[in-house]
């Protein structure tokens, strides 16, 4: 909810010239190291002013007869080896001063930056080291100082993800594909943190949904009885997406 | 969910300079005529080439020094007057080839939309006529061919509004300070349509859900019996909101 319109602003920057820019794209790529129960998020150092030496979101400047989406789709093909994953437009920030290579007295050209989401499958994505660029995945409770507004977008990307893990079967992408409530329920503690729900709610409502498949075969890990084994069922989820839903 | 990345055409445009862009905003404006049970969308008639004559979202070109939400709440102030409105940036279309003013073969500057969305109270909203461009509410059923690749843009906002709708208190931007649940219900169905639920099963799910107020007054509008009018408590929706619903 906002306030009342700006007008005499708008009308004062009217008269201004149009800026030029140059267009970035941002990825925020999220996966989950299931075996250690840590959310990570790839980040790169950098090798070139400004902010050389800083980590960063990996990303790139988008070339002449590119679009956005291949764009972002480069930067994470020169970053990472994966088959699968899942990638979508965040929020585009594109204010003034947000990038020092733009002088506040010159105007010159401006960087805005589409970022986009990512979430891969950790046990299946390979980090591809360029011998010049440092590469990571940090665990969100460590992430260093970042550069430009990156920390901002890292923080609008991870409200995206605990949205998504709300009302989208997200959490599938990143799960094996045969896997225990237990592992599930884990996962989303993981990104959300303790206490977002207890087990028996998640599970009752989870399993009331109807997309889980019950493999019937069951796993004894661990020290209690063996648990039941499922996997995730996209052609019940496809009759059902139309449908407003929550997961937890 | 994607394929194999593309590594082959990433790895290609990597050689191609960087493209330079002027960054536009256009304004997907929604409202809602509650006497007429109407969605309504602002539209501009273009009057300059590209084009010329045709109906489009409106929108500007970004100006130097200004952010890209205070080139949406410029242009949305030029248009129409209003003092509340709910404003979100929606998604950025920014593909080669968007607009003819960038030759296919040159590759010259490229134009891309940072689009926004907005919902206003339509007995609140005047429009601003400036004695060149045209300008009118369109229901949504009857808009004509739209300039650009705003069809697409329009699109992209009235799914978001109808998500909206589904999770968010948007309906209290639009309806009336006092309302009955029989207006909160036709403001649904004139957005999401026919039988996205029926009246009774709305009614007890928005009931039980615990942000709306009963005034203790009724109103003896049409042929039924009194209706209780309800007012939206803001306060006990603030305490809900971080918590994963559904309205509908």
């Amino acid at each position: 909810m906002h306030g009342k319109l700006q007008r005499k602003t708008g009308h004062l920057l009217n008269a201004e010239p149009l800026a030029d820019f140059k267009v970035g794209v941002d990825n925020v790529i999220f996966s989950v190291d299931t075996d250690q129960n840590r959310l990570l998020v790839l980040l790169v150092m950098r090798h070139d002013a400004p902010y050389c030496g800083c980590w960063s979101l990996p990303g790139t400047l988008v070339r002449q007869g590119e679009s956005l989406e291949d764009a972002a789709y480069r930067v994470l093909s020169e970053k990472i080896r994966v088959n699968n994953l899942y990638l979508e437009q965040l929020y585009t920030f594109g204010g003034p001063d947000r990038d020092p290579r733009e002088e506040e007295d010159s105007y010159g050209v401006r960087y805005l930056s589409v970022s986009h989401f990512a979430l891969v499958r950790f046990a299946e994505a390979e980090l591809i080291a360029d011998g010049v660029s440092g590469i990571a995945w940090y665990p969100l409770a460590q992430v260093p100082t970042l550069a430009f507004d990156h920390a901002e977008v890292l923080a609008y990307g991870y409200q995206r993800l605990k949205n998504k893990l709300e009302y989208s079967p997200i959490a599938f992408d990143v799960l094996p594909d045969i896997f225990t409530l237990g592992d599930l329920y884990q996962l989303y503690v993981t990104v959300l943190g303790e206490g977002f729900s207890d087990y028996s709610n998640f599970r009752a409502r989870l399993l009331k949904l109807g997309f889980l498949e019950d493999t019937g075969n069951k796993t004894s890990r661990g020290a209690g009885r063996p648990a039941s084994l499922y996997r995730f069922d996209a052609d019940a989820f496809e009759l059902l997406k139309d449908k407003p839903m929550v997961f937890i």
